[in-house]
């Protein structure tokens, strides 16, 4: 059994991971901490845990994570870069789910997220878990970047057209919806049921944290800079990124079949058949990324635009399931283990 | 007092239309049509009209259509152009919901809606009545083909780009979000609240019957054919429609300017400062078109894109709404006579 | 024009005030106040107010609220008390929207709402506003308590029934569903579209503050104290509330016929047919309340228990609409006036 | 491994029960009917089950029903009566998910479902599935009849009530929300989307199916007649059944001792803390009943009234997750054995 502790429970990803984890059979969980509610049992707080999880919150200091094999990072920005590295030298892996080792280019990182950055020699040792990309260097990291949930959709979307350099690399665009419990458990006012619920807007287009971690991971495969347009929205709804990328055709392929190929043996990708439409639900509460392309003819003056459709559950391939599948990885499991849950529909 | 009837009013473009036209202060709704509901008092089957409208739906061929002013046809498509002539020719002036008489091209027309047009020389007399761009020709029409939902938000984001000539024209993007009241009031069972809530999907890729509309419209301002991509998605909410429209600048202008200038005297159009983000709410249940223009530079390699973000509510800007804003340019009464009705938020 | 103030308009009781009163053909709004948020334009906060509302909110103490007509207090509870004095002799007429003068027992008032009161002779002078039981005393009162959203379904759902003295005044029941908008517009957690979407929960089983204010409203009716569970649900909707009334017959009446006299002159309350199932989207922004009354015979051992349905907009009948249409009786205006814009539905 | 067969796999407790099976570590799902979708593969229908379903649906009359162990009903009414005296004689055993088995009085019957019922002998012969009371039943039936959404909740709710003789048995008032799909799949105008949305009704308080089932329950453990006011609502979410349930107390009890007791051994009804209000969410996907006792007595005139609050999901507990635990108590199984998946929050 793997002895596994999560830092800042507190929020949608990490009672995600509770629910992940807690049913995962070759894990153990040994700490979750909370400054805020230590002493509270996690299901006082989480009555959809009673009976299976009981453990309570305790201290950030005082919890044993140095005596896990993996400690996952829950917490807001600014905080796992703090504490991961006494964790590492203490050999327990690390998997971050917040922003602070994605992005390579220190400064870059420091611009978007307005803070210095902690350690920035754990930024280079650390692995950029989009586990379809990097799955060999994730077997042995030792601190692992969990991907953003945007950036999951979107560099998978576009992964195939991008290695075989069949899209115009400057101009590509992404139009991305997402469920509100993307934006966190905090109480901000334009997250409120009376503000989110039956409406529809774009936010962050002339700057959304998501937009440099896309770009570095896009352009890593390119080999070259890339330009983006990255446009998201709040969609009212629970879970769920709808994903709808736009890409101009470069050079020729059979896009049904370069995006089949690419993703034949992956465990969580599943390429639709052509002329479909994935919908959120079809993945919902289940680690699954589904993917369609289309090529409009009939409705193009010219039929040179891709338009791929890539839907995912923002909290678990675009956070915790990632997290988990990561941990996998990491430590040698069949790599669906614990993550073998069907989406729920309706 | 102008007498107004309206054909086909079970659905929700009727309903819609039932509530601005029973608030309007210059007319009098004479008569209903429904052949399935002929008897039932309207307010039996809307109680939200209780108290306000007192007609039943009367029998299609006994309405007393024809001692109307103007009849509104808020049919399934099909029906007006069967029955539009007979009114017309009465010196009845009519409004019609639906898509009979929208595309100037009957032969594009038989082939997207897969019926024979019964009335093509009233496809020729008919005025497409999207105010803002035919105001002139909609004052003395006789008949009004009045837009469908997604061609009003699409075409008034892009239509001042397009009419300055700004932006590649082969290579326009659409991608656009609906509510569910877009889709009608029939019993289908994607529409489902079980099936529709807690999704989101895109649809009509390969071609929906919007897209040819919407070429109309704009290749008739840019005088030559243009080249779109357009990509509505079911989004789980009521009402609104969220078009967010990308454009390749070829020729530099202030675009915040250009649309400030091109909407000023416009009733309806706000165009919103720079930076605003629009939602869906903020013209619920009113006649407002709002738009915001963008233009990402941080975010992108070249800053040669420009996003348009576009809300309106489908069923009154989009549908019964924009239908009453034509009515009162038609009969010279102010054009915001009885849509001034505040968006209703939250 | 009546010169209507408003006390602190950022929430959502506020933001429907003004959009109420930006409508009605005989008030002009002179000053708006917020301490938070002075020299906003009122229409930076609400794009929907976007052309029609030109205030910007000031600063609570400059605010020429002594030049007003009536002054609207749509502030959080504890405010109006220490601040309504000064309005009132300076001959100000004020409406308070929130709980400060409902109960006219002031240490009940302090054990529920934990404050000490800041004005118990205020509270001796304030007339209860509930429009269909105290109209005669609204009209010459300098203060009127607004009732709150759930007292005011409640209350007129029983009000026949405790008049005619035909039902066990021991042991009324009301299970109240009510959306999410009448929890108002702070950012608390469980308020979050993440926490109440697709979820249902009752709450203040054991004790809410709606609780007092329903009993002294019913007791005053019946001259008597009376007994009620009152159980509130949170619902995953915007706005709303369907109050379910339970109440044991103890002399036999036509029910029917007891509740169409008795709102036969009021023109917000709607006496459905027999049978009728009213829904919340029936009165959605608009003051309406609608009623059916059902007596389950079949379906029961005993037929002795009376079922009434009672639905409302919590934003208008139950707050911002009913304090508008005190104002219309205070000032001897149409009642219905600038109330009469219909249901938005769907 | 258990070999089990599902007629009529199209709805969402068919679908739901596709889940279940799938993941259930002991069963081999054999075959699925649909007369509409022969031929179809189930994943094309729902994409959910995308890569872990490969069955398509057969034809009735070709499945090899007879060659399984358990053969699941998910039906519409009427169905099953016809169709399963075949397999009962053939050795399978049967678990109706319809109400074909579960009113033991046929006249009964015959009134509330208005068909003939056409196989009175079998009624006799079926047990009825409610787990917690039934047990030993269950274990050797060859027919049971899964119990109706509305009425688990309600008789869960009820029951230790009822077997302590502690409320009045002729006033028990049961008032229930449910989530939309509990109104099934097929396409009905009342169950749109965009009629179902942020709105909130009653319905079938002058008679629900549901009804005579929760009395049959409810008197048969009480050993004499019972009345009960049933009120259904239709809540705007896609799962979940809240019901409130009001008892007055007859005879002193420690009620929340006598929950707790009565539920300590039942592996899915988890009797809350005092004071706790449970959610819908917290069952979310998951077979788990959750309940709350309460006793308002500051609120109340005479505290002599229980208000019991009651959560499942209708397609879990309610529906197919009921069947899959009845499956295993008839094979011996452990009760919780494919049932453990925690519940989805958020």
């Amino acid at each position: 059994m793997i002895k596994a502790g999560i830092v800042g429970g507190t929020g949608y990803t990490g009672v995600e991971l509770l629910r992940l984890l807690a049913q995962h059979p070759q894990v153990e969980l040994k700490a979750i901490t909370s400054r805020k509610e230590t002493g509270t049992p996690v299901s006082a707080m989480f009555p959809s845990l009673r009976g299976r999880v009981s453990l309570a919150f305790s201290e950030p200091g005082k919890a044993p994570l140095r005596q896990c094999d993996v400690v996952f990072f829950a917490t807001p920005n600014g905080v796992a870069m703090g504490e991961a590295r006494a964790l590492v030298d203490a050999g327990v892996r690390v998997i971050d789910l917040s922003a602070d080792f994605r992005i390579k280019d220190v400064l870059e990182w420091e611009r978007w997220y307005r803070m210095k950055h902690a350690a920035p020699e754990l930024v280079a040792q650390a692995v950029y878990g989009l586990c379809e990309v990097n799955r060999t260097a994730i077997r042995t990291a030792r601190l692992v970047a969990n991907p953003g949930c945007y950036p999951t959709s979107v560099q998978l979307g576009f992964l195939p057209l991008v290695e075989a350099g069949a899209v115009d690399l400057d101009h590509l665009i992404a139009d991305a919806k997402s469920g509100v419990s993307g934006a966190g458990r905090r109480p901000e006012q334009h997250l409120l049921y009376a503000e989110a619920a039956d409406n529809f807007a774009a936010y962050g287009v002339m700057g959304h944290r998501h937009w440099p971690e896309i770009r570095q991971g896009l352009a890593q495969i390119a080999g070259r800079d890339i330009g983006l347009i990255f446009t998201p929205h709040l969609a009212p709804m629970l879970r769920g990124i709808h994903a709808t990328l736009y890409a101009r055709v470069t050079r020729e392929a059979n896009f049904q079949a370069l995006f089949e190929q690419r993703y034949a043996a992956e465990p969580f990708v599943d390429v639709m058949p052509a002329g479909s439409y994935p919908d959120t639900r079809s993945v919902r509460a289940a680690n699954h990324c589904r993917i369609a392309v289309h090529r409009p003819s009939e409705s193009a003056r010219r039929a040179d635009t891709l338009v791929v459709l890539v839907v995912i559950d923002n909290l678990v391939k675009g956070a915790s399931g990632q997290a988990v599948q990561n941990m996998n990885i990491m430590f040698g499991l069949a790599e669906a283990s614990g993550l073998e849950q069907l989406p729920v529909v309706p």
